[in-house]
C-alpha cells in the first residue's frame, strides 16, 4: 500500500487543506494519506485554536487516513527544524512521496539548496534575517528567484532537510490555491487559516470556507486559546525566576531574559509586553517560541535530547490508516505510540505532555495520558 | 509623644478593629496609634481582599495614625515568626506598649512562656502539632490553662518574642469583643473578618459590622482576590519546574514537592489540588504559605536573608502619625521607606515587590515602586 505524506498545522482545517489533500492523493496516485500535524502549539509558538485531537478529527473528516503528531520539539521551531522533523517522521512512516504547497512549485528547489551551499562556503554560518537578506539578494542576481514567500521558503527547507538527512522521499511541490497566507479576507471557497480564525472569533460566518466538521467545532468553541490567557502565567514566572534560570530556557539568548523580565514587570497585557520586547533582531514568531519554552521551563539540553528521540504518536486513523499502519508497523525506526502511558509522560513524551498540561488552560481534556486516538472505521469492519 | 502599637491584618478593617484601636488608645493613654499591618498577602498565605494601600486607608479612616507594612517574610509565616517580626518593627518605631486582643487576657502569659522553656529543656525541639498537643496537655495539667484559642496562642507568641528578642515593649492583652474568630454569622456590631468576607462576597449587607470606608471599598470591589485565580500560575509552575528547583522553595520540605507536582498534574481546580495535597502533617495555612513561596520562587536563603534585613515601609499616616515619625526618625534601627525606589525593588524590598507583582493578578495598581503613602492631613496643615 502506497502512502503520500503531508505536513500540516490545520489551525483550523479548511477548504484549502481539503484541496491540498485531494490533490496530493491525485498527483501521487497513493492509496493512503498520512499527515504529520503539529500538536497543541503551532510553529509560531501559539496555542492552536482547537486541541490536537479535535484538529486530527477535522483532518480525518477531511480525507486524511492517518494523523501523527509532530512533537513540540519539532513543531515549535524555526522552519528548518520544523521541516526536518516532519520529514523524518514521514520517512519513518514509510511514505513514498511528500506533497506540499508552494507559491512557485515550478522552481528547481534542489538547485536552490545547492546554491545555498555555495553561500555557506563563502562564510555565512547562520540563517538570520541579515543572512536571509544577503542570500536572497545573491540568489536573485544569480537565478532570478526571490525566496520570500512563506511556502516557497518552507519548500526550500524540505528539500534541504531531505538531502541533508538523506531521506528516501520524493518531494513534490504543488501550486497553492486560493488565498494568500497574509490575506485576511473571506471570499470564494478558500481563505487563509488566520483569516478564518479572525472571522470566526468575530462571529462571522465561515461556512463557505471550511468543511462541516470545522464549522461545527467553531460553533462549539467556548474558550478561545491565545497568549492573552497564558500571559499571567508567563508574567509571574518571568518576574519571579532568577535571570540565571530564565537564561537556560530553550531559544533564550543574548540577554533576552533581562529584557523579558523588565518588560513583564512593567506590562499587564501580553500585547504591551510583546511590543516592549520586540526588536529588529527577533521576529514575533521567535519571541512567541521563546515565551512558550520559558513557560514550559524546558532548557536547551532537554529539547535537544528530545529532538534526538522522536516517536510516532498516533492521533487519528480510519480503515485505510489502520491497514497502512499494519503494513509498516514492523519496520518503524521510531516507537509507535497509540496511547501514552503514565510512564511515558515522564520519559519519551515529556515535552508534549507538559505542553498538553499548559494547553489545559483552554480545555479540561487530558491531552496525552491514556487518551485514545480518534478512530473512524467504516461500517463493514464492525 | 507616646505611641501605642497594634499588629493587624485588617482583611478587611471592621468594627472589631475600631473597638480594638480605641481601647488600645484608652488603656495605654498614648497620643498616637502605630499599626504594623501585613501587606498584600495574609499570615495564612492568602491574597488579601484589598491591597495594602486600601487597607491602610481603611485603618487611617478607622483611627490609626501611622500604618507600616509587615513585610511578607514576617507576615506570611507561622504565628511565632509573625509575632516576632511585628514586635521587632514596633520596637524599632519606638512604641511604648503593644495592645492585642486575647480570648483570655487575664492569663499570666509570661509564666506560660517560662513553662514552655521547661518543656523545651525536656527535649522538645519543634513547635509542631504533636508538640503543641503534648505541651498543651502538660500545661493544662500543671496550670489549668488550655492554650488553644487563636488569639491566646498569638498573645503567647508576643510574650515569647518580646522576651527572646529583649524588646523594650510593654505588652497588654485585652479582652476580644464580639465574634469568635471561627464564627461565620453576621449579627450585632461585630463579626469576624472571615464572616464579613463571605457575606460581602455573597452580596449580603455588612454595613452594620464595618465602618463606612470599608463598606465603600466593598461596594467597589470588582475582582475578588483568592487562590482560585492564582492556581493556574501555581499549577503550571509545579508541573513544569524540576522537582529539585521546587524543593528549594521556602517552607517546602520532606518531599512535599513531589506530592504537589502530582496533585497539580491531576487537578484543574485549586480546591481539588489542596484536598489532594492535604495530610495531617500540614495545616491548610502551612500549605497555602508553601504555595505562595513557590509562586514567588523564593528559596530559604532569600527569605532568611530578608528576615535579617527588615525595613519600615510607611503605608499611611495623618498629622499625628507624621509628627510621631518626626520624633523617632533619627533613632530608627531599620531603614524608613516612604517611597520605594526602582533600586530598592531589586534589593531591600525585593520580596514584597515580587509579592506585589503577583498581587497585580487582582489589580492594575503598581504596589511598590514610586507608590506614595496614603496621607490624610487636617485642614489647618494645608
Amino acid at each position: 500500500m502506497r502512502a503520500v505524506g503531508l505536513v500540516a498545522e490545520y489551525n483550523p482545517f479548511h477548504n484549502g487543506h481539503s484541496y491540498h489533500l485531494q490533490t496530493a492523493k491525485q498527483v501521487s496516485g497513493a492509496e493512503a494519506v498520512v499527515v504529520v500535524m503539529s500538536g497543541n502549539f503551532t510553529q509560531r509558538g501559539e496555542p492552536a485554536l482547537f486541541d490536537k485531537w479535535q484538529r486530527a478529527n477535522q483532518a480525518l473528516a477531511g480525507g486524511a487516513d492517518l494523523v501523527v503528531e509532530l512533537p513540540i520539539f519539532y513543531a515549535v521551531q524555526p522552519g528548518t527544524h520544523f521541516a526536518a522533523g516532519a520529514l523524518r517522521l514521514l520517512a519513518a512512516l514509510g511514505v513514498d512521496e511528500v506533497v506540499f504547497g508552494a507559491e512557485h512549485p515550478e522552481w528547481d528547489f534542489a538547485r536552490l539548496v545547492t546554491a545555498e551551499d555555495d553561500f555557506q562556503r563563502q562564510g555565512f554560518k547562520d540563517f538570520r534575517a541579515t543572512y536571509a537578506t544577503q542570500f536572497n539578494q545573491a540568489l536573485a542576481e544569480k537565478t532570478g528567484v526571490s525566496l520570500v514567500d512563506p511556502n516557497d521558503i518552507l519548500a526550500f527547507s524540505y528539500y534541504k532537510a531531505a538531502r541533508d538527512l538523506k531521506l528516501p522521499l520524493k518531494l513534490r511541490p504543488i501550486q497553492r490555491r486560493g488565498a494568500d497566507y497574509h490575506d485576511q479576507t473571506i471570499s470564494g471557497e478558500i481563505a487563509s487559516a488566520s483569516a478564518i480564525r479572525q472571522a470566526a472569533l468575530a462571529g462571522e460566518d465561515v461556512a463557505t470556507v471550511v468543511p462541516p466538521q470545522t464549522a461545527a467545532d467553531l460553533a462549539n468553541l467556548r474558550v478561545v486559546p491565545g497568549w492573552a490567557a497564558l500571559y499571567p502565567l508567563l508574567r509571574n514566572h518571568l518576574i519571579q525566576a532568577p535571570v540565571g534560570y530564565l537564561a537556560q530556557s530553550y531559544l533564550m539568548s543574548e540577554g533576552l531574559e533581562y529584557r523579558m523580565k523588565a518588560a513583564a514587570e512593567r506590562n499587564l497585557s501580553f500585547d504591551g509586553f510583546l511590543r516592549a520586547v520586540k526588536t529588529k533582531r527577533y521576529t514575533y514568531a521567535r519571541l512567541l517560541r521563546v515565551c512558550l519554552y520559558t513557560l514550559l521551563e524546558l532548557d536547551q539540553e532537554a529539547v535537544e535530547r528530545a529532538m534526538a528521540n522522536p516517536y510516532l504518536h498516533v492521533l487519528a486513523f480510519n480503515d485505510r490508516g489502520r491497514d497502512y499502519l499494519h503494513t509498516v508497523k514492523k519496520d518503524l525506526a521510531y516507537p509507535l505510540l497509540t496511547k501514552v502511558t503514565a510512564d511515558q509522560k515522564e520519559g519519551l513524551v515529556n515535552a508534549d505532555y507538559r505542553a498538553g498540561k499548559l494547553y489545559q488552560t483552554f480545555t479540561p481534556v487530558e491531552q496525552d495520558v491514556k487518551h485514545a486516538p480518534v478512530i473512524k472505521l467504516s461500517r463493514k469492519n464492525h
